[in-house]
């Protein structure tokens, strides 16, 4: 039983025209809990920031004018009429010949338009001595210099930072409204695969990819819930992927893909009730027997299951998948990239897109160099957990050659 | 009243001395949730990994030696004695001139030694015909190959990512104990400052340091506690200070610690039972008024209210020592680096060393260029924002030109 494999170009465009994964809703939360969340709202600002012409420095606030033609020789000598502290509203106005000390952060008075530098000046009973000429608002940050008011600061679907939030709170906004994040049911299955904490009967082994797809989830900013391992298991499996299915927004399983008697998730899948196979089976390697459904209009994720293959179709399809359900707008720029020297010549798999999953070494000259993570299929973990991204080849290339240099994905978020 | 100013190394020097941070306490949780946690424990491989001889590839498993010789035009012909799949015990033994089909994955039965590739093979019946011969191991991955019964995987001290959950999780280990988190307190002071969501009375600026530091503390993998903003009240401010020092591992302020009748930081400091002011000024620039107390045994970060010296500081003081008190080893490698060239000539502050923050821009000739994220001491939230890292300028260096390539210090944890 031959069939034509898709591209994973031609995956992706069935993938994306067949499913339009939106945002699943939107809580308000405290802004001090938005750190790493996705914006469900465009945040205009209700203020000028800084509200007010603030001083920049320690000094004393005068007409800029007042201040021309001043120097060591000739200072301008100016009348001091008080000083404002910072958080205070200045009742002060400056009239010509007159001035009032500042401290930074304060706002200018009436009349001001610039600041001499404390080191500048000298204080002589009421009046102050500037050595040094000024200019219109120097030291001075004029009020919205920085954000003004009904500037728009960030638009729906910024996933924000720790600076980000820093800057929302610089406009007095103390609670946000962000996108519900997607709850990611995994399952793991395989005749081979034992849950790690029991028994390892011989010829088993244990579960990996429930473990780092769990925490790939999580670090994509979904939350995972492990469904631990089924046995392949017909009807257990089903009542597990239908329970997951009722439970979560999106379904991934590893194993029981490949072509074999007992790879029937394609089978179960097709078995349950309003299914889709969108696709079953990309030419790309690894990860060639890579399953996608969609169930009642839930998608499931059927991944292949060797680790590495796990591993890297769940960055090339269900990552960017899930940055569209999270609401992350910009999804094509959900990769990090560096640019690195391959350190040894790699090859395509025949008329499949390959991706070799590399380690990025630094060497003595400041180059990056990639080098392959994963030799073969061999499917070493300890190899694998060094890995960090993948470098694609294309198709139609022969090889990449040791020394040219390639764009390396980063599996980090 | 002046006073030397201790130089940064002498301040890290002596911060160190004096706080000897250790871990506070394990506890022992789900792998599926350790990730970012640190490990408390040696992790020793409770088995081999893989258990077991597995072949590689779909195949037919043989005496390598059968195979010796076999070509295209004289196949190996080999008595087909059964098929193993995956996860099963093999119950043949191999004898002289004997094979057996094996799955990807499954235990090499006893008497193999090799696996020829299903490609290499044609059966006829109850024969198998070898058209390839393998050599010792070829097509197999050896039990214990990947890691070793009784190896030590991690030890203690280790932040687990995703991929050291996976490696975890491939040794059967199913809980890990961790250390506890660090609970941080973040208060924020300062006459000028009102914290988000109130009303915004004239001459003041809603609190972002609180924001920022909370953010931070939680991406350094602790607890942040915001106390939200004390205004530069004595007794209040002496009151938030207790109760942080009761409930929290740790505090840090920002702002009040400047030269001013109102920045008062220091003297509550002093006035609290078991005080010793540990660094009270450093010769950096920004970051001057930095000072760091220890109340019983509590250490106290008090940093300068302007947010790019309360992020540079948090980020040169709190953020090691947060990694020692989370029980992370080999804290000097805590930043991430760049390199990157300098986009306009940096100057240091005299005697000072000095601290620019940077952004980095990639430019179409593929150079990382870092140039300055804010202008003197503006105070522009929205550059700060855009910050990516810092550069350090030392005491004693003129400048750095623009074009020279220097280490930028990554924000990102």
């Amino acid at each position: 039983m031959f069939r034509k494999l898709l591209s994973l170009d031609e995956a992706k465009e069935k993938i994306s025209r067949r499913f339009k994964p939106k945002p699943l809703g939107v809580e308000q939360i405290p802004l001090l809990d938005a750190n790493r969340r996705v914006l469900a709202e465009q945040i205009v600002s209700p203020i000028d920031v800084p509200p007010f012409n603030r001083s920049t420095v320690d000094g004393y606030a005068v007409k800029a004018e007042d201040t021309f033609g001043a120097d060591e020789a000739n200072p301008a000598r100016l009348r001091l009429r008080g000083a404002i502290n910072v958080g205070e509203l200045p009742n002060i106005k400056l009239e010509k010949g007159e001035t009032a000390e500042i401290a930074t952060g304060a706002p200018l008075p009436k009349g001001a338009d610039a600041v001499v530098m404390m080191e500048n000046t000298e204080k002589q009973g009421g009046t102050v001595l500037v050595y040094r000429s000024v200019v219109e608002n120097e030291n001075v940050m004029k009020a919205g210099a920085d954000i003004k008011k009904d500037e728009v600061v960030f638009t729906p679907g910024k996933r924000l930072t720790w600076k980000d939030i820093g800057v929302i709170a610089a406009l007095g906004v103390k609670t946000v409204k962000v996108y519900r994040k997607p709850r990611v049911a995994v399952i793991s299955t395989g005749t081979e695969i034992v849950a790690p904490g029991n028994r390892l009967p011989p010829g088993k082994i244990y579960d990996i990819n429930g473990y780092t797809l769990s925490a790939s989830v999580a670090e994509c900013g979904a939350t995972p819930l492990n469904m631990g391992v089924v046995s392949d298991d017909y009807q257990q499996l089903s009542e597990t992927l239908r329970e997951a299915l009722e439970t979560t927004d999106a379904v991934i399983t590893s194993g029981g893909v490949s072509v074999g008697p007992r790879d029937f998730i394609p089978r179960i899948l097709e078995s349950l009730g309003g299914h889709e196979l969108v696709v079953h089976g990309i030419a790309i390697k690894p990860g060639k027997p890579t399953t996608v459904a969609l169930i009642n209009g839930k998608p499931v994720f059927a991944l292949p299951g060797h680790p590495t293959s796990a591993l890297l179709t769940f960055h090339l399809l269900v990552r960017p998948f899930l940055a569209k359900l999270s609401g992350i707008s910009g999804v094509e720029k959900t990769f990090k990239t560096v640019k690195a020297c391959v350190g040894v010549r790699m090859f395509p798999a025949k008329g499949r897109r390959t991706f070799v999953t590399v380690k990025l070494v630094r060497e003595a000259d400041g180059r990056n160099v990639a080098y392959p993570a994963t030799t073969g299929e061999s499917g070493a973990i300890t190899t694998l957990a060094k890995a960090d991204g993948f470098i694609e080849i294309p198709e139609n290339q022969q090889f990449i050659d040791a020394g040219e240099e390639a764009t390396v994905h980063l599996f980090e978020v």
